[in-house]
């Protein structure tokens, strides 16, 4: 199959699309963003890979910092893990207080902003060096050291993220956080701020299409079982409120993040990052959610 | 692979574990049957049939059902049912009220009770007899026209059912629901008595695993990007508040019954039917979960 | 004072008033009524008696007619009664099918429509003949033996009722309504209908005015505990989600209806009536909040 | 009527009476209370003074300030302040999030712990130095400039005070809080940590039996029409999820804190305080309810 081609079609029909929806705002740096960029890294396990546009341009990663999270605390926890913080999806919208009074301080699924504060705390408990150690495991995986955090994102979400705050003091309450806020939030105010490309994140996102081994070297990051809990994670509650729709669409397990990227891998074929700003009103990206679910088709396969 | 052998080391393994679950009692007529039965039945694309136990034993499928009653609006209706009910996952316990008042009176899905009593009200609305017609319909796919409503199961239904009343009444002040309540619960109670067995419910479902067409005869009863639809759907929200965990564990679409039935499918591959009556907490059958667990880790295949 | 001056003075400023908001319309028999309908009746313990406008024209008493049935249930179990209905104001929409969920089918207080169900209930298990013992006990307080239901508002009341249906069946599964839905539902609608006068509906209030003996003939109807305990109820809870307002603007005890009817009672001085048809968006009497906010200012008489 | 022989009786009947609840825990300072204190304290228009027991004895009065400051922002906002705050009762435990978010951030009335901390970002916002500010107020109106904030309860509400936190930075997030989040929670933690006697808090609330003026000087501190207000918001929402019983037992406006006073007021007749810390399940002092109850009881004297 031509893939190249796939994403050169890909980009033609969808880079000049209209769209009603908006760049994320309530993060002031990522409102400077511009609203144009589109880029698509493919990466096969069989050692093609694809590009196109802005596919080596670094983006706030945002909320696809939670699959590396996750996969840190899984390698330390194991199943342990689920007694702070559920498997199932949310049907809320992805930052709701009252879902989590009603289950008495144990979040839904470690990818809604509570649970990613949990697993945050997890960290942050579990880590001598949580911040740098986060930044090493993740330069590892997607083969570059210089992968960094950007600073700035970090001072914005800092300043206007009341409501993760008002998030972990909540938990803090109910008991289900064991750290002082600060550590955690800075950890994961951190952890948002993640700069990567497609490129980047494709390639870092291997590990969950292979079986929890890195493609070139065969080193084992994770067990194949814990992947297989990632993937099906991902697959019921990677998409705020629209997972089941793309679940459909696209039939990929994947992570999204209002910068606009969205990673998706199909198990032992490929890995796929795509990055396009402009925001749906579920959160997700218009254009990422196109290009997913044009390649899918394309390919003609789905995991249904 | 020998199939065979795999449902005989589970029906060994599994057959004689005590459980802490308890059979479906707030249907009276549910709570007579006897906790020990135990069947499974596995059909093949390949045309291969494998079963063990109480396999040809008929039991009242509950809300296995929906996927039918679904599939028939679809044909019905195409994409325009998502006007009506919605595609996300519930998160929330199977028949509560309050998620229906938040979102106005559109279920989250086909498979809550409320989406699915929305469900009825579109084939009452649509089919000139509605109860016959459904009958019709799971007689064909499951190439069995003694397949028959348990009136004893119908009668139990109504004169306890007085949740799914309070939801289609609520429903009805909000809009969504366009009949006379009565004709609307009368058919929902009847599709939750259909009496089918494991055999049974796999023959009907290999239309989901094998792209909406019926395996021997090749008529197409669904377009595949229909069933493709409702494989997601099973994913995503077959498992009322597991469903996370069921995608995990067993890693396949699937929908489960208070009556202790499951049938999941794997797309291309097979279709499977498992039956149990003692449930666990979150309303699934217990032997029932863990029998298709074992399936999938004996068969090496899951879509992750 | 001159209470003849007073009424006269609210006539005069309040009655060529514009008024923004509606008459109640989801009860289609409501829709029909003449929006300029304009009177007050005011009867005092020391006998003097005052009206203005429509004071003796008849219209639909509704929710008013919550305070009949609870001194009914009340005279029947005395305390025992707050098993089943508890006395804290609702902070919620007098419908909220969320908040009697979340509290386990026990309604906040008799005054929302779970509440008066619930009560309707206790009338239908321990009277005789329900809706005729309601109707003698409100003709006896009156003091008019021509007092009716109007039949043609119960009708347009079932043809339209779904919530009510919705909150009877829910608090039957949740094990908080004894009865058949449909007798309970056929009491509470005649309850509804009851069609009285300001003139009537102050004569009947005098009870809670005056310790709970008619003030003619010194007949003890309620014990002097039981009024205070109802009286404080209408403090609280007798005005939807505009308790505390009215609280504050009337200072009285009192109960508003739909139908655009409020009393209110000043204990040991008077019982007054007010109505209008038009409602506030809280759904209570626009102009009947004004006017006896008027009342209260000019007497110079309130609770505070 | 012997008032002095009104509160014998009352310490006589009740002071050796077992209590099933609990001091408050939650805040460790709090719990290292001796359990068996109590006092009162009944102050008169006519300028009768009577006590019994501990009246004289310091303690946290907690929630008991919200009055005063409602008070503070009242004077310097009038009726503008309820664009920021509700006056409706709540309906919910006294720090519920979910009704905060269903209800945009506008907390439901100024008693329930949300409400206090938006007067108390009002009083941020207006006064040059909130502290200093709020003692003079307090010292004022209790005629004794030697009451001060405890120190200790201070430091022991900040370390453990995670929900008011989430609380404030939650209502930040949906723009009700205007200042930085310390300096409001450092208000508040102070307003709570109030120590006064009895004797003190009688004294102060004489304002609001008294029409807003002190009662020897005659000095205004706040208009009659104020007062009314507050008196009516006390009677509707100061006892937590106890305003009805509160309302039918005692009868009077009022307001309590967990520090097991209450402080309770009769128009132009007598305010009154009393202290007891064991704690009933709604957070209100067991004792203290039960002597204010007998009080109005023995006095024959009730609003209703």
């Amino acid at each position: 199959m031509d893939y190249q081609k796939i994403l050169n079609t890909i980009e033609e029909e969808l880079s000049h699309k209209n769209t009603l929806g908006e760049v994320a705002s309530y993060i002031p740096e990522l409102a400077k963003i511009d609203a144009k960029k589109f880029g698509m890294y493919l990466y096969c396990v069989n050692k093609g890979k694809f590009s196109m546009g802005d596919s080596k341009e670094k983006f706030s990663i945002q909320s696809i910092s939670k699959v590396f999270t996750l996969s840190i605390a899984m390698k330390l926890m194991g199943e342990d893990l689920w007694e702070r913080v559920h498997v199932e999806p949310s049907g809320d919208p992805f930052n709701s207080l009252t879902q989590l009074e009603y289950e008495g301080g144990i979040p839904r699924n470690p990818f809604i902003n509570a649970g990613a504060l949990v697993i945050a705390d997890i960290l942050v408990s579990n880590l001598k060096n949580p911040k740098a150690e986060l930044l090493e495991f993740v330069r590892n995986i997607a083969g570059d050291p210089t992968i960094e955090y950007d600073r700035k994102v970090v001072e914005s979400e800092k300043s206007t993220g009341y409501r993760n705050y008002a998030l972990v003091y909540y938990m803090k309450a109910l008991g289900n956080i064991k750290n002082e806020v600060e550590p955690v939030l800075d950890f994961y105010f951190h952890q948002c701020s993640l700069a990567m490309s497609c490129e980047q994140l494709a390639t870092a996102f291997m590990i969950f299409s292979n079986q929890g081994k890195m493609l070139e070297t065969g080193e084992e990051i994770l067990s194949a079982k814990k992947v297989k809990r990632i993937n099906s994670l991902m697959q019921t509650c990677g998409f705020y409120d629209e997972a089941g729709e793309f679940s459909f669409e696209v039939g990929l397990p994947g992570k999204s993040g209002v910068g606009g990227g969205i990673v998706a891998i199909h198990p032992e074929q490929y890995s796929v990052a795509v990055w396009s700003p402009i925001l749906n009103e579920k959160g997700n990206s218009e254009l990422g959610m196109a290009a997913l679910e044009k390649l899918t088709t394309m390919t003609g396969v789905s995991i249904f």
